[in-house]
């Protein structure tokens, strides 16, 4: 999968200019993702998938980035919601009291997602960002399922996707967060065009909007009030695979960074190789510590350790994309500046990863408590949900 | 004239995302500063002018650009050919050469300065950057006048000036380097829409195509070659004034990130006031640095300090605003980085900051050389010309 | 006074070595200082002294840490002292309640200082840092005087000063801090010699152990409780001259490692030139910014604006001092990093520029709140006194 | 190995201090080495050593460094011996032509080391560095061996090794560059007291000059003019295996400043947390490149992709070293600057990394070159050897 992911890259290359210029979303992408059979990487191959690892898929994602940052992002997504659902093996089923019929129902979803359909993440809202404590999305039990209002932000892919994990508390009960899988044709579910960002254009990450009524299968897990839980215990689903995309742009950086410099003979200039020199370097350590990270992740999910690997990762992502692309664009000069050219779509999609959650001044701090002996959960500035 | 640019900028700034967005020339900009006489604000009290020194200019651009860059941008350019012509006194024209007729032809054109004109200037050329003794574009001596030819790249205004500076060699000597003034009505000029850059959008720093015959009066000092030793003469035309538009621009972004700030509630972060106190600090000192250089200008004009300081000040303008834009935009967060916000437009403005010459990496070089007791003329790994 | 400065930095120079290798005091420096007049340079003229002002001081003391930045910290703190003394005028006297015979008081010690007397300040204790209300040094009225009792650390020039300023609490009053001038022989004061840093090894800041009692005259101001009042009149005197200090330092190492590289023909290496260009832009915009503050503190001390401009004054130059002589090093190479090598030294200097307060993570919060309207004293996560 | 490591570096640790402020050799910490079988890590088991590869010396030398930078950089020149020396296998051999009894000398050298001989390395001279084809040292055989005239600089543990690697170059051939492995007791061998270093002081890199004369034996490899091949063969042993010594003496600094901010209950400030969480993350990533890099020259010593990877290393674990611990003592604050605490010596320990060759800015450029798809050999601005 890795190195189909490596052979549509440059396919997705050749088309991100237009993408990021008209802000639209990348559907040939999507196209390709779904004739490779990478949407159902995580899914178990009993259900028709190819069954990856979390190490294996962020291998795919940092390919898949190096050809448009966009499409990885909205592919992230998908990935989280299949990730996370095929991560849920018997005994934490037995463990979170999961009734048989929920997993015949998440069941269906992956092997739909191995057959090709494409599931975005409706989580962040205005004012709560993503933190689920503070959500105002609200369901409340109906027969035969439950109802659901509110709008979310930040939504990537939206109205492409075939179905939406959104996230909601109990209207009665803002300590329950449950989670539902929500049908794109569901009546009341409307997407507002709102998306208009410096970079990563093409994730189309809209508002949606939900007046909606599911059934109650579409509660995930079919019990109430898990999403916190297995937010806590799969923190690298919301931020380390983050970490593998933007590395992954780094990289498209120093690659188009250095095609320029060659092309424009400015290779003879000693401050552009020491940019270059530089940039290699720091990019390296991030893919490295992405590495590191998903390899923990498959290993011990959710532990301390993984966990502090995760942040590192993000951390580094973050600052190291935006930092390089913004030295490589120096170095390149204002010939590569120009709209359309890939380093300047690198630069401004690159400068998103460090302010999307877990910021890197987020993951310092977590860190920072971490090194203390501390829990991040209690000790930080900044919640952790 | 500060105070008028200080009152003016909040207009440019109602007007600045427009332009951006799609990327068209701030007219309405122009007409604000015709009519606050700013066009004139180098040209000599006796020509109608204001009669303003450098560092006064300096303080006008960095107000201005704290409305819009890419307005004070190409105000920067009108103004460097208006101060260098208003900056020729008796004692130079002699040392010079420069025939009374031609002082007449200059004073011409102030005049016309003071009373609205607007100046572009048409220097750069793809191969030989802003570097004079490697122009393509060509002059030959014809009856009455000069025929040139040749393109001209990142002539800011272009389309929109009453008249270009434009540098050219002579056909028959490389060495020759003379400048025109070419009125924009000229048969033979045009325009090529090429300008669509990540920043500074609006300065339409279009491609100007030339094949144009001028009288003998257009030629700038009325002797031929002079273009090089001017050059030498008033760097800080061509380096120093960027500075304190780019120090303008990062000092918006610093207004611009306190307010975003507050009014999301954000200021209670730690991290967020640290990455706010740092910038404020970072941007006071490259102010600091641009009004010392600007002092300097006035008053010991190319002298080899005053040029030290001129390259501090563009190489501080330059690192800092790119630098503090990208921090600031990490404390707004997400929010800040939707197109239109100021803060999005700011970091991509101030990111070319660093790129027009002469870049950061040449300045340092510069410094270096003179911190040695070195002549950057002869020492540097890049030619000043 | 500034010339005379910069005509003794030399012969500290070329003591320095020896006495940062042994870790003692400068005493030849403070001759020097003390024949020079420099000793009442603050003092106004009617009491013998050469009536400077900050801006002046400020000049003299960046000049002074060019030759031996210990030497210039241990009299920035003679010069706190004398200069907060001659700041209080008539209205200031009145405004605080002075008593004639606390005017005359002053007097003396002024009058002194101008003869050749060097004060010491023993503010700082462990565990309260410098933060006044925070002392842990009491003092009890007994007939005819003062009892004071407590350790201090950090005093610098401790076992050769004439006179030392010591905070102090009221024994039944936490909120009442007042200051004294105890005389180096009063009975009961002993000096443990506890100094071993890793920079400024020559400042002998070590602890000052006090049982002594003192007679009422050695109130400063003749009132109790206006010790705090005072240092938030004149933040200045705990920050800023500290600011031009340390760009001293860095200024020193600029020019030591251009000597250096000089020296071995290594300015042919471009990494070399480009790391003395920006440490030599760095250097010129803290200095700058150092100027601007101690020109404010003379036009408008204590005002929130001036505040603003010293707190960046600390921020930079303790910034810039540990960046840059840490950049210079790796530009010299190994053979400056031999102990006693001026920029080895330098780099060990300057690393404590930032530690001390106001901390540079302090200024920055500081002025953080500052951008966003806050109040300092108020708002800060670390409060000022 | 590894553990044996982990376990004597809490050793190392309590007598760093004492070391470091006399810098006088860590006798006993290489007694521990011996005892440990240590010095015996990369001898075959067929000659009674340990046999690890480069990656498992790469781990030593992490863990030793974490307990004192110095032993382990010491240890490190030992390790590039008899890890050069055991790497020669019998197609190597061949290929040099390297004749049956210079490897049974080898194998006598080797045995040596695991029954406790210590090696050190005289290759640096004054004027040519590190750079073999600049050596001013000269050898010419003589009946029965060679003569050795010269001096060398930098001799880590000079006086304290058993016998010392020297490089020279035939007296009447520029080209021809050998090595000799000379016994500490030959006659015409002394030591110059010359180290005394900002940092890394216990090493002993003393000077070391010769005129020795020494049997043929004595020329490793038996056959002139090997030693350019073997350094192009192995760079990691000049470059890599310190990038292993500055991470654990960087991650040490993190280790040391949690506990001096936990001792002092610093953590509750948020700028605190943010250095130690900032500097977790970088030390983590400098490491997993110093892993990768070990894992690849076990794997492809030699390989250009290889030594790309240990360029990295050293340019990252220099920087990241120097930056780290600057950071950590600011978070600490003034009472960590004191003489003896681990962060003082960590952070002088550390300024020393990037300032041994390979620097960074020439690893810098090396990788430059390399991305732009040439040869550092060829055409980098610091040639190689």
């Amino acid at each position: 999968m890795v190195a189909t992911a490596a052979r549509l890259a440059p396919r997705f290359a050749g088309r991100a200019a237009a993408h990021d210029d008209a802000g639209d979303f990348p559907t040939a992408d999507f196209d390709d993702l779904r004739q490779a059979g990478l949407l159902g990487v995580l899914v178990p191959p009993r259900l028709g998938g190819v069954g990856a690892g979390f190490a294996e898929y962020a291998a795919v994602a940092y390919e898949l980035a190096q050809g448009n940052g966009a499409t990885a992002l909205v592919f992230n997504m998908h990935a989280s919601v299949t990730g996370a659902m095929a991560a849920v093996d018997d005994g934490l089923a037995e463990a979170l009291g999961i009734p048989p019929a929920a997993l015949a129902a998440r069941d269906t979803l992956l092997r739909a997602a191995a057959d090709g359909a494409f599931y975005a993440v409706a989580m962040s809202e205005r004012g709560a960002g993503s933190r689920l404590s503070q959500l105002a999305t609200i369901y409340e039990p109906v027969p035969g399922g439950f109802r659901i209002t509110g709008a979310k932000t930040f939504v990537s892919g939206a109205g492409y996707a075939d179905g939406y994990l959104v996230a909601a508390r109990h209207a009665d009960d803002q300590q329950v967060v449950s989670q539902f899988l929500v049908p794109a044709d569901a009546a009341g579910l409307s997407v507002e065009r709102s998306w208009d960002s410096l970079g990563m254009r093409a994730t189309r990450s809209d508002d949606l909007h939900l007046a909606v009524t599911v059934p109650a299968s579409a509660l995930l897990g079919g019990v109430e009030g898990l999403a916190l839980a297995v937010a806590q215990l799969a923190p690298h689903w919301l931020v380390a695979s983050y970490a593998a995309v933007y590395v992954g742009v780094a990289q498209a950086a120093v690659t188009a960074a250095a095609a320029h410099v060659s092309e424009r003979g400015l290779g003879r200039l000693p401050a552009v190789r020491a940019r270059l020199g530089r940039a290699d370097a720091a990019v390296a350590a991030a893919h490295q510590v992405v590495r590191e990270a998903a390899r923990r992740v498959d290993a011990a999910p959710g532990d301390p350790e993984t966990n502090r690997w995760v942040w590192r990762a993000k951390l580094l992502a973050g600052t190291t994309a935006s930092e390089v692309t913004a030295s490589l664009l120096e170095a390149a000069g204002t010939s590569a500046s120009r709209r359309g050219h890939p380093l300047e779509r690198l630069f401004r999609d690159a400068r998103c990863g460090s302010l999307q959650p877990a910021t890197s001044d987020v993951c310092a701090d977590w860190l920072g408590v971490a090194v203390l002996g501390g829990d991040p959960d209690a000790d930080a500035a900044a919640p952790r949900w």
